[in-house]
Order: C-alpha cells, then sequence, then structure tokens
C-alpha cells in the first residue's frame, strides 16, 4: 500500500531547495510516495529532483495547478492554447520525474464557476474533451496518464461529481485519461463514498485522502471503512495521497480558503495522517 | 417537533405573490415552519404574511441576506452603519411577522473571504461583537432573539466552526444572541457533529437540516442519528429547517453555487426532506 503527501503540505510555489530538503524528510517521515505541484514551469530542476526522488525509493505524481490564464474550458482561444502548453509541460514534467501520472482539475482554472444550461454544458464537454483526448496521446506517448479532479462547487462548476466526470471521461474516450478522487470534495458532492467509487471503478487512477477538513485523515468524520472498502472492491491500485495545504502559507492559504491551522504542524498532520492511513484495517492491502 | 423549510427551495426574492402562493403550499405539504429570507427590505408586506402564516398555523423565522454593502466586519464604516440598518430592518420584520429569531451569517458578507492574523481577527470579533451587542438589545426590546451561523471557508473566513462562533458570542455576552447550525457547513468544517453540536449547547437557537450536497435530508450522507442524539442531548428545542436552494432560480443558483438539480423538483424536495426528518427515530421528540 502506497501512502504519499503533497508538498502543499508543507510550502509553496516549490523550489530547488525545498526539493532538496522535502523529499528526504517526507521519506524520513515513512511515506512511499511524494506529489509534486507544478505552479511555475521549470521552477524546480526536475531531472535532479527524479534522482533525489530515486534515492529515497519514493513514488511520484505530478498535481497540474489550473489557473485563469491556463483554462481549457475557456471560450478565449488564446487561454485554452495556453493551457494546452502548460499541461504538455507538466507531461513532460512527469516523464522526466518518473511520475506515471498528472493530476488535478485538468478540464478548468479553480475558482471559476458560472451556470450553464444543459446544451451549453454538453457543448462545453466536447471542448474539453477534444483538448484531454489530445493530452492523453501525448501523455500516453511519453508513458504517462492523466487523472481528471472533479472539485467542490466553490471552486468549479463544469465537474463536481463522478457522474459528470464519467461524461467527461467517456467523450475523452482515451485509457491514458482516468480519475483522480479527493474525500475533501467527495464529502461535500458526492450522497454516497462508496457509490461513488464504486461508480469511478476502473477509471480510478488516483486519490487524495484527505479530511473532511483538509486536516490529517482521521481527525474528521470521512468515513474510511467505507472508503477502504469500496476501494478494494474495485481493486484500486493507485496511491493514496494526503492534499492538505500549509496554512502558513499566504498564497497557498488563500487559494485553498485555509483560515486557520489544521494540526499543530505540517509535520504533526503528516505524521497523524500518515499513522492513520497505514493501521485502518479497511485501507490495509487496498493499493499495490 | 417542529420542521420547517426556507422559501428559497422554490424561488428568490419573495413577492407577495410568491408569499401568497408558498405559505399555504408549505402548510399543505405537512410543515410547521416556514423561513422567509429578506433580500429587499419590504419586497412583500410583513403584516399581510403574518396573518397568512397565523391561518395556516405555522411558526416562522426571518433569515438576513448579508450581501457586500451590508458587512458588519468590513473596514467602511458606511458599510457597516448599513448592515446595521438592514439588520435592525430584519429583527423589526420579524416582530412583525411574529418570528422569534432573525437567522444567519449576521457577522460578514457572504463570499468575502480573506486571510488573518490573529491579533487582526481578535480586533474584528470586538468589532462585530460591538455590533451585534448592540442589535440583540434591540431584538430583545422586540421579542426577537438572534442566531448567527458559521459558514463553510468558502463564503466567509470570518465564522467556520462552532468554536468560533463561540469566541464571537463571548464577546457579544447577550442572552438575545445565540447560534444557528447548518449540517452542510458543519460536514464541511467541523471534525465531529456530535462534538460540535454538545459544543454549541445552550447557544444553540435555529438549525438547519441539509444534505451534504444541499439536497433532501436523508438523501446523502450526514450522520443524521448522531445529529438527533447530540440534539436530544443538549435540550434542542429550536425548529429543524430544511435549507436548500431552487437550482432553476438564476440568481439564487449562482449565490449558492447550485449548479446542478438536487432533486426532481423544489416538491419533490420537500416531501422527501420532511417525511425522512419526520420519521427518522433519532430525530423524534428532539425540538418542540
Amino acid at each position: 500500500m502506497k501512502i504519499g503527501i503533497s508538498t502543499w503540505v508543507w510550502t509553496s510555489p516549490l523550489r530547488d531547495e525545498d526539493v532538496a530538503r522535502l523529499v528526504p524528510h517526507i521519506a524520513a517521515l515513512g511515506f512511499d510516495w511524494i506529489e509534486l505541484p507544478i505552479e511555475r514551469p521549470a521552477a524546480f530542476d526536475y531531472a535532479q529532483a527524479a534522482r533525489l526522488i530515486e534515492v529515497h525509493g519514493l513514488g511520484v505524481s505530478v498535481c497540474a495547478v489550473v489557473g485563469a490564464d491556463r483554462d481549457l474550458s475557456h471560450p478565449d482561444a488564446a487561454v485554452r492554447a495556453n493551457g494546452m502548453a502548460y499541461l504538455r509541460h507538466c507531461i513532460e514534467a512527469a516523464q522526466l520525474l518518473g511520475a506515471p501520472t498528472v493530476v488535478g482539475p485538468l478540464y478548468a482554472a479553480v475558482g471559476r464557476t458560472w451556470r450553464m444550461g444543459t446544451e451549453e454544458r454538453a457543448r462545453l464537454l466536447d471542448q474539453i474533451a477534444a483538448h484531454l483526448r489530445e493530452l492523453a496521446a501525448y501523455a500516453a506517448a511519453r508513458g504517462v496518464a492523466l487523472a481528471i479532479e472533479p472539485l467542490n462547487r466553490f471552486e468549479t462548476s463544469v465537474i463536481n461529481t463522478v457522474a459528470q466526470a464519467l461524461e467527461l471521461l467517456e467523450r475523452v474516450d482515451h485509457p491514458a485519461c482516468g480519475l483522480l478522487l479527493d474525500t475533501f470534495h467527495m464529502n461535500i458532492e458526492e450522497r454516497a463514498f462508496d457509490q461513488a467509487l464504486r461508480q469511478a471503478g476502473a477509471y480510478l487512477r488516483h486519490v487524495h485522502a484527505c479530511e473532511n477538513d483538509r486536516g490529517a485523515p482521521g481527525s474528521g468524520h470521512v468515513p474510511w471503512t467505507e472508503v477502504g472498502t469500496a476501494l478494494r472492491a474495485i481493486g484500486y491500485h493507485g496511491p493514496l495521497v494526503i492534499e492538505s495545504f500549509a496554512a502558513e502559507v499566504a498564497a497557498i492559504a488563500r487559494a485553498a480558503a485555509i483560515w486557520r491551522p489544521l494540526a499543530d504542524s505540517p509535520d504533526a498532520l503528516a505524521r497523524a495522517g500518515l499513522r492513520f492511513l497505514r493501521e485502518h484495517p479497511a485501507l490495509l492491502g487496498t493499493a499495490a
């Protein structure tokens, strides 16, 4: 069972010195996996990070950070083109890093929400799917896969639920484009964790294991037994990655709406979350 | 046990013809209570509504709608003064309507979020508390009480949790200022429903009974047995009011981030929610 953590728990954006510090630190804490958000292209050296990650025996995933100027759902073709360029960069970074997946809300900018009619929505999904299909091929050629993440209603109006993600994935229709589910968002949007995970089924390539308030897994009310049982039922093989955000770092706290510390320290959150996930009977043996 | 519903499930903003239609309709559906949001002061006739509500044997509460121009936490004194004038109007409306409570996020505008340090936060709570104490006295003199509502992190950065609300209420220190808890927001922000409700204790004057996705109570994963048991343990006597939002009404759907219908129709949501709450064994006998 591979349990990972995002560097967002400690800092943002990542620079070479953060990678040099956090890769050994995360390995020493006992994690099997590290997730690296790419906020600014080439802000750290991917090949150098890859060597360090390999030395420390960690798995790795790349998290795409989709802001207003990189939005595949935007009406302006230049913004979409910029989104494509950014996501191709993330795929290349994943290849250099040895990461099997580029994950995140690849389909739309975080924080842009608007009301859509059924037809507008169908046209938009077609548009996004065409972009994602092209990216999936680009990724597959480099041994990388995409995992798109439904977000809660306050962060996007495009894909909030597994059911909506499947509408998009069926349009994309490429084996290198799957699904990331994050228990923080699921807790708001899904009527039942169990059903949503089973509905995701073989599409599920990545899981963000987060508490309902973004605190350490196990500190809130996410039904982990139900989650673990469903993950086992669908034969999930990917990692469980703790994603939370350092309340101390202004830019990330603002972006993720973190207004209070969710643990005594980033390390305390990491340690408590890891221990809980590692020892949870329903999660034991879930992931590969 | 009084079970209520907000007119927001059907429409917004309320006009006289909506009141004339919805009061009999909500009574006929079997509810005991109606909640009336006041978006525009005097957009409907309070005395006339009061007569209709009395004829139909309903209890009633007033929901304050706190937008950017009515914000008690705003740095601009004119905006705060406008907020005070608006909330005094809501209190007068409650008195005319025969409503015991004015409820809602009275302390800050919905949708305004920003990062605060500990000292800035303490100063802000002092400022808000002074305003709320004045309003509580104004309300008490009219037989009305206030119930402030913590909102989730995407809608406010001022009060997200019961613990934070208590910090404010202790500063207000007036018996006519209590707490409203909404299970939708609690689901995101509270580590345990049970603990949060017990912490609220005697401060709790009002409950919004909502599913995790704002659908009909019972259709999602809110732990209603835990909620009902805790409400009974603290001797809660107020109503349980279903608050959801008509996905069909553009302004309200946008304001509440409702991007998909949460039931087949407003009536279907109301009927299913009422039946569930009425028949739930842990909720039976909870409220007066």
